[in-house]
């Protein structure tokens, strides 16, 4: 085969994408708003799923497992659409793949950076992503004199998983979880899990409108963009509905996991396919 | 080894009493309490918790692995102390093993039978315990004129997780789930998963004193005496605290466990050590 035709089969491969469950759907959504050519493999770990309450050692385990499994669908870069597994298992995984793969943690951290005006952050995330402090790292990393506080909303992702994203229940909760940072007076708040721009709105009342909100996922979908047309992969072929264009895996539980992508997601997918993780 | 030697062997073995996560503690600590002479070895699987949104066919494969490590433990008996895993893997684990093993379930369906006057039962679990209808078809195998009305809580694990035992939010969703049982006049509410126990005050304030609640962890406590008494595998020999009376295991985060533990049984737990449950 010639270069150049390796380079177009290199680049007609699918993009992975990967999260605990469905909250990784929200920042597939950006990926085909932003790269439409862009093919898709996407594996929710719904039999496993929540990961932000779980250790360093069991994520990373897992997000081996799931790379394993996306490395032989032939994907050509990787996603870690998950909050937490982009805290805990990139860093150690991207040194054993010699495909390019990136996370949420470092795109959000850029656009919070870059949005601040008072240079006070604040971050909301798993029990997991805030007590890794991952965010403060490379907030500091690029900017040290940033005032980063992180706070963990255990309770937010059931209550979004439940479908409550406009209810006076998962106000309350979010307010509570909040209070701590309006009173310190950020102006920059990260929504440090991919289920939180569910609740964007609930967020955003609530810390008023002089609080930028940042999603990660959008910074992501950019991130991926631009590392496809260094690396020279970005998919020139345009892509038809349907077909074999995005296609979901599970773990578990297909049949729901599909209702709630199709709720999330503005094209409907097809069907999702429950495989054994636990073999790769 | 004569035996009366061997039997004596046998019945100082440990029971092997499993569950998602901490939830089968509460029943645990009903063993602990009505025969303490059992030794107990307890495994939580808090690396894939929680049970009770995931489907048969995943939490029979979790059940299976815990019961080949139980049994490389040397049980003489296990308990399963989780009502999903009752309900989804019981059945065919039983068929596959050749020590006893009983379930949280029947013994709960049992006791109310026994305490209903007006013949209306209800159910609280989570969407799989709820799905799978298995309290309505242990109940109406015992007394089939009897009405049976679930109701899954999917949000009040989380909740107890957290720690909101005694919060407002907690009682605003126990109001919304138990409206319709109350509505449709039962007076007898089996808490059909481990963990209700712990919020059993807040369930009893909503539902009123008319309503008998039925706490399985009793009844599953008596029948493992009764079973164990049965087969001659009491444990005659009185236990000293301490020591390897209680052991317990976890697949993740052991620390954590240990302090939800120790906030569950009077006997404070020495440690909880961590396995990798996939091997099993």
């Amino acid at each position: 085969m010639s270069l150049i035709r390796e380079k177009e089969v290199r680049s007609e491969a699918p993009v992975g994408v990967f999260d605990s469950g469905v909250g990784g759907l929200t920042v597939a959504r950006e990926i085909m708003r932003q790269i439409p050519n862009e093919k898709i493999v996407y594996f929710g770990d719904t039999a496993r799923v929540p990961y932000g309450s779980k250790s360093k050692e069991t994520i990373t385990k897992f997000s081996r497992q799931i790379v394993h499994f996306l490395q032989e669908q032939h994907v050509k870069a990787i996603v870690v659409a998950c909050n937490t597994a982009s805290a805990y298992a990139l860093e150690e995984i991207e040194k054993e793949i010699d495909i390019p793969i990136i996370g949420v943690v470092k795109p959000g951290a850029k656009t919070a950076v870059e949005a601040t005006r008072n240079g006070r952050i604040g971050v909301i995330g798993t029990e997991g992503t805030i007590g890794s402090d991952i965010y403060t790292t490379y907030i500091r990393e690029m900017k040290p004199d940033i005032s980063v506080q992180g706070k963990a909303c255990p309770l937010l992702v059931p209550l979004i998983e439940e479908g409550l994203w406009k209810d006076p229940v998962t106000d309350e909760i979010a307010t509570r979880y909040l209070s701590g940072l309006i009173d310190s007076d950020i102006d920059t708040l990260i929504l440090g899990c991919t289920h939180y721009p569910l609740i964007r709105s609930t967020v955003g009342k609530i810390m008023g409108e002089k609080v930028t909100l940042v999603n990660p996922a959008y910074e992501t979908a950019r991130e991926l963009k631009d590392l496809l047309v260094e690396e020279e992969l970005l998919n020139g072929k345009e892509q038809e509905l349907g077909g074999d264009r995005y296609r979901f895996y599970v773990s578990d539980m297909a049949d729901k996991f599909q209702i709630f992508a199709n709720s999330i997601l503005k094209y409907g997918i097809l069907s999702a396919r429950k495989i054994n993780i636990e073999n790769f």
